[in-house]
């Protein structure tokens, strides 16, 4: 990939080059690095909808357009296949397995209207799993800082999109907002919910990490144990700056990606 | 943990209450959602530094403050254990691993000034492992819309903290931003190169998904062949609004997570 091959390199190295070894002299760890970069790009390509109709490029045309060898490109591709993004169909070639749905923060976030196409836009139907008064453990009374003990509901539910999970939150409200969570039909998604039900709110707040699933996420989930999920949890303020929710949102890496923008305010210094 | 015993839940059940079934007739997927709830709460708990010297409760408080029996918490407690979490020490007791740093996106986008506390204000140090010119490969070329082909820079480095590795990044940045972002040391983080050698940006964009670490990234980033990392596929923009870089970035999930906030806007319906 570094190649130095002039004909397809037409611009004079910089001085301060530091170029990898050529091709015969590769370290097992330089071949390391060929194959996680041609992965890092094919991946991006894969889940960012590149390709048309999710057909990948065969082996000799990737092999041309990332000056890669053959062996660099099986491994990459052999690695997106053991990640489940890629499937590979004797005859026909190599195909994208789903692209994910690719959501702005502030649309998660529920404080923006969500676009017409986006999953948060009531296009997800949730599958209860428990709607119950309990009091509200240490943990949780903790972060929305009431005492422990104190009445809350137990909202939890998997969003199902085209009847396929895609993730699973629980969430903890507090009275009185848990009332009308608790008593209002719940049809589409939690956004939505709130609306119903005249819960009104002003900030949110998600601390994002990642988890490979546990057998108990990857069941209720339906994917392997092991796949990556993306683990949020969120606080949810009234307009007043009182935290009356906390949810913890397990969510499938292969359909889901967070998109967060951020702008410079020109003449204030970063 | 959904038990009506009045004594502790001093409020009167609602009629729509659903209740789980009563203890002694829990079914084994019951048990799983007791454990994995318990362990969410915990994980939080234990993330977000929330016991003094990152020190667990024992077994009997945490089952009196969860009203969990003594199978759930110490099952719990090993799904954490397996993420490497926390450790027992045997006559000491369980404690936290590590606590994550909890970055805001807002200061990982480089738009404001970094808090004095942030692993991105100049708390890292690069490892660098290529900065060299290449032709930009056609998924680069494609995603910042320059034809294949076009020299860039390929700058990658690992991230360290406390000589500790946190993220791998490899950036694609064009001409003529490459050519400063080449000849500048390269000391701390990349918003620090990117000020050093006066590359002036105007937006970022981040895309935000979540991957197994594969056995490239491991060898690495130090950790573990499934251990949980944060990818995100980075955009740069100059203040005209043109892309000039493009980052794969690998962060580990368990000293990194991301922070944002959402404020809904009063009279602006979401």
């Amino acid at each position: 990939m570094s190649s130095g091959n002039t004909a397809v390199m037409p611009w004079r190295p910089s001085g301060k080059r530091r170029s990898l070894a050529s091709p015969g002299m590769r370290t097992a760890a330089q071949r390391g690095h060929e194959v996680r970069r041609l992965r890092d790009m094919l991946r991006a390509a894969v889940q960012g909808g590149r390709y048309p109709d999710g057909q990948l490029p065969g082996e000799a045309e990737l092999m041309a357009a990332h000056r890669a060898s053959r062996a660099t490109v099986r491994e990459a591709l052999s690695l997106l296949r053991a990640e489940g993004l890629i499937e590979r169909v004797q005859g026909i070639g190599t195909h994208a397995v789903v692209r994910p749905a690719d959501e702005r923060l502030v649309e998660a976030h529920g404080v923006i209207r969500p676009d017409q196409h986006s999953l948060l836009n009531r296009r997800t139907r949730p599958r209860l799993l428990d709607r119950s008064e309990i009091a509200a453990p240490a943990v949780v009374a903790d972060r929305l800082g009431v005492p422990a003990g104190t009445p809350c509901l137990r909202l939890e539910y998997v969003a199902l999109h085209q009847e396929e999970p895609v993730w699973l939150a629980t969430n903890y409200a507090l009275f009185p907002e848990a009332a009308r969570l608790r008593d209002c039909p719940f049809v589409t998604d939690w956004y939505a919910l709130m609306a119903d039900a005249g819960v009104e709110f002003g900030q949110s707040e998600f601390i994002i990490g990642a988890e490979p699933a546990d057998p108990l996420v990857a069941a209720v989930l339906g994917i392997a144990p092991g796949a990556p999920v993306l683990v949020t949890e969120q606080t949810i303020a009234d307009p007043a700056g009182r935290l009356f929710d906390l949810a913890f949102i397990h969510t499938r890496a292969d359909r889901f990606r967070f998109v967060s923008r951020g702008t410079r305010v020109p003449g204030r210094e970063a």
